[in-house]
């Protein structure tokens, strides 16, 4: 009955009295308790590292950079060469890994008179630790998400634990200073690595499966592997944290992969009890010491992503409780991104302070996707309320997804072309294109054709991250495109595993190595959640994929 | 009687045959046993800083700086002012304290939304926090010695531990690196200060004790205070190990402040068991992660000031049990002096490769300083062994030091001016005539005309430690130079006070603020065991320095 009362009050987006007040905060507080119930255990694995590797300038190599196995030394001969003489040594572990590295120093001549002081650097990509940090530029991101410590060791043959959870592949130990008396080894440097993510035994692959197909495969999965910890972080080295945006995508690619549906159980329990007052998710959220939101990003695309994240929820689990509780924080958000809406159908921008995120591609006008996305949330909404027995609550939907689709026909498209233009400087962009198709806003032949159009257009905005172009592979693949679509994943995601990925990238553009949000590639994360959904695609697929 | 034949052995300095191999082995792990056993449990008291300060340049403070304090700022108001804008403050604990820091960050505007990295460096003096340390010359200690640490903290609103045990009073902080976005105040700046000695509830001072004798006690007691941990350590910032030459004076200065016999009790069953198989002693310690000698350190000089340190023991507790077994090991560091010593009387360093250290004071020579330390051993154990009734084992050697000291008048002194000279360029050092005078060799008369012409001379090598000046206020005290001694320990120990010091320096010369026995005076330890001898006399004599 309480929940009834709220998710009315909830639905007519009205201001709360103070019982309703009492009982939405109660709410809150036990949809806060149910993610904490569903936080999952991390499996933990031991790896030590396999070469020792030597920085090579290459120009021909992913930014420059590339790491060649020395063959002079290797990670037992550490333990028993002096590092005082040896001073640098850079190791590699054999792949992606998130969690703690410990090491200790074993002493071979003489007692460790003095502490022992190293800096440990670990990366994700050889680039990353091969260019010079500092000075450190203030339009950057902070510095100290680089992942080099100094730490000082007082004790000798005796393990030491980084406290710091870090995420990378390769590992720069460093002199800082030491005893001028002292030999000492590098012995059991060890990664103890962690994930939500349960190994898979089998592949999943077709025994047709071209090569790359399994290349890009195994590197999607270790991707999601790397960043399924106690949520669905973005990035394990940066930014750690849950994004809607991630979550959604997450979602799509651990179906066919780890199904800890557990794990997605948590992340929507955690963005509904950390919600404004007034019932609004906030984009982004930290897990410790206890879970916060953080309030300056409010995203009603990534809302909107919220509610079909639980409509994919649904379909993987039935799970009728969960999905029911959380249903007023699904029509929460499509009733505030309906606030958006003019009476003509158009997703006005102006009409609040929502961030609409789609891309990092500089310079991205997404008046056209938000409209799109709106519409296609309505579509969503609307299957998930049939399916679970609310009609009622959605039955005004399908007209209002229907007057947004046709009021951006009518002022969005561009007649000659048929291409979607994007705001005031109708900008064309692949993006606006693909979010229409998904909306189902044109059909196969037009979709086939603005995809074909705007590809094709030299002047047009490609897509900047692998996140957006997701959503152009699917559209490519609502479009019929299937040889396109499979042709664009091998060779976008291909690119990054020729470039020697081990997980893929925040950002990634072929013809620019060093492409970054935030000026300066070293910060990017180059394990970030959202680019592991060919997993998603190639499983789903497997006729048009693994063929 | 197994204790009774190895005590043979080692007198007799024979090679050892298998058994008594074994019987030694199991003896010196009995031993281990017992120093575990004696372990003493650290006391800890919290502080927390007393004020913000502000370093000054200023050529009439010592060493050139000093902290002033900063009227703008308390350590309060750091908890709500915007670190991220004040990038640096310096925090005073407002006294020397030893142990673990820890502070947390308090969120005050938004989330931490990338982590935040912070130097950490506390230190003893003020100009050691404001001399640039880097480039660190290779002729230096470890610079790893110096506290300078940089932490990343993952974590907002949660208390943050420097994993590395620190010593000092000043703490500067440092932003390296945070979230363009976040705001935080600096949170719970803590010190767990950590000792092995009880606070004393009465100073045990004279109504007339003069001021400046009030304070140097109060140094001194504080300095030693800081130095007893798990063992006597020389220096809690550096060197933090167990040399025999400062537990021999700290355990003088214990008896008359925290008497914590057990202390010396654990440092002495330590270094019996950790002796060479042939029995001989190494010159210092470390205890972690389990003891072990340093065996580069084989010092005859300090191996005597074992002895001498097992007859203050005695002297403190008549703990018979522990000093009888130890008695062997004691004569045995005897026996392995008189190896030194020729048929003439003469202590002749050429016979081995002891490292006899009196003092850093740069070209000192010491031969006569171990020849007069041989003969004050040898009247040491006799009289322990005769007030143990070991007459037997003692009966040869009152002969022997009656030979060295009339080898040392006929070969070492120089008649015109009563003085002994050292080595082969007949130096006129301080020490040398304070050691003999200390040895008895000279008498009342002619020690105090020694010293007077040796103190006068401009050309004669003065003491460059407090660990030498020591032997220098007890020779004058032996001369009844009672107010020379008085007069010079004022000036000496006084004028650190009078420069600011809370705890004794390690070196100190009141004509070079900058002494270093390392080149570089940030590196000195500035809480020096060595130099907290005042208490010991100061409270044995009373009647010269309390009145």
């Amino acid at each position: 009955m309480k929940k009834r009362v709220l998710s009315l009050c909830l639905l007519a987006g009205m201001a709360l009295g103070t019982q309703a007040e009492d009982v939405y905060q109660a709410q809150r507080a036990r949809w806060l308790k149910l993610a904490e119930q569903n936080k999952p255990e991390l499996n933990h694995t031991v790896h030590h590292p396999v070469r020792v590797v030597k920085a090579v300038e290459d120009k021909g190599a992913y930014q420059g950079w590339r790491f060649d196995t020395d063959k002079e030394m290797t990670p037992e001969r550490l333990a028993t060469t002096n590092f005082r003489e040896l001073r640098r040594v850079t190791l590699d572990f054999g792949d992606h890994l998130t969690g703690y590295i410990s090491l200790s120093l074993r002493s071979l001549q003489s007692l460790m008179d003095a502490p022992t002081r190293l800096k440990l650097f670990l990366g994700e990509v050889p680039a990353e630790m091969n260019t010079p940090l500092d000075p450190w530029a203030d339009n950057r991101l902070a510095r100290s998400w680089m992942q080099d410590e100094v730490v000082t060791l007082t004790l000798a043959d005796k393990s030491y634990r980084l406290d710091r959870r870090i995420s990378g592949r390769y590992l720069t130990v460093e002199l800082m200073g030491c005893s001028p008396s002292y030999n000492f080894g590098l012995d059991s440097i060890t990664f103890v690595a962690e994930t939500s993510a349960r190994p898979i035994a089998d592949d999943g692959l077709l025994p047709t499966c071209p090569q790359i197909i399994r290349e890009i495969d195994r590197v999607g999965k270790a991707t999601l592997r790397e960043c399924m910890q106690t949520v669905y972080e973005d990035g394990p080295k940066r930014d750690r944290r849950l994004w809607t945006g991630d979550m959604y995508l997450e979602s799509l690619a651990n179906r066919y992969s780890y199904q800890n549906h557990q794990l997605t159980r948590r992340c929507l329990y955690l963005f509904a009890g950390l919600a404004r007052e007034d019932g609004i998710l906030h984009g982004n959220i930290f897990e410790y010491p206890t879970p916060k939101p953080q309030i300056i990003n409010y995203m009603v695309s990534y809302n909107l992503l919220y509610v079909l994240t639980l409509l994919e929820y649904w379909r993987d689990t039935k799970d009728r409780e969960t999905t029911l509780d959380l249903w007023p924080v699904a029509i929460r958000q499509v009733e505030d991104a309906l606030r958006y809406v003019r009476p003509d159908g158009i997703f006005d921008q102006s009409r609040g302070s929502s961030w609409n995120f789609f891309d990092w591609r500089p310079g991205i006008d997404v008046s056209v996707c938000i409209q799109a996305l709106t519409i296609n949330a309505l579509q969503g909404i609307t299957q998930l309320g049939q399916e679970l027995g609310r009609d009622e609550d959605v039955k005004a939907y399908p007209a209002r997804a229907k007057l947004m689709a046709s009021a951006a026909r009518k002022q969005m498209m561009d007649r000659k072309t048929g291409l979607f233009v994007s705001g005031k400087d109708r900008q064309v962009s692949v993006l606006s294109q693909a979010w229409m198709i998904r909306a189902g806003v044109l059909n196969k032949k037009e979709a086939r054709r603005a995809l074909t159009t705007v590809l094709g257009m030299p002047s047009s905005l490609k897509p900047g991250t692998p996140y957006a172009t997701h959503y152009l592979i699917e559209a490519m693949l609502m479009a019929g495109m299937n040889d396109e679509a499979r042709d664009y994943l091998n060779s976008y995601w291909g690119g990054m595993v020729q470039r020697g990925a081990d997980t893929f990238f925040e950002a990634y553009d072929p013809q620019d190595d060093n492409l970054s949000p935030y000026n300066f590639s070293p910060v990017n994360s180059y394990c970030h959640a959202w680019s592991c959904t060919p997993v998603y695609f190639i499983h789903k697929y497997p006729e048009i994929f693994q063929k």
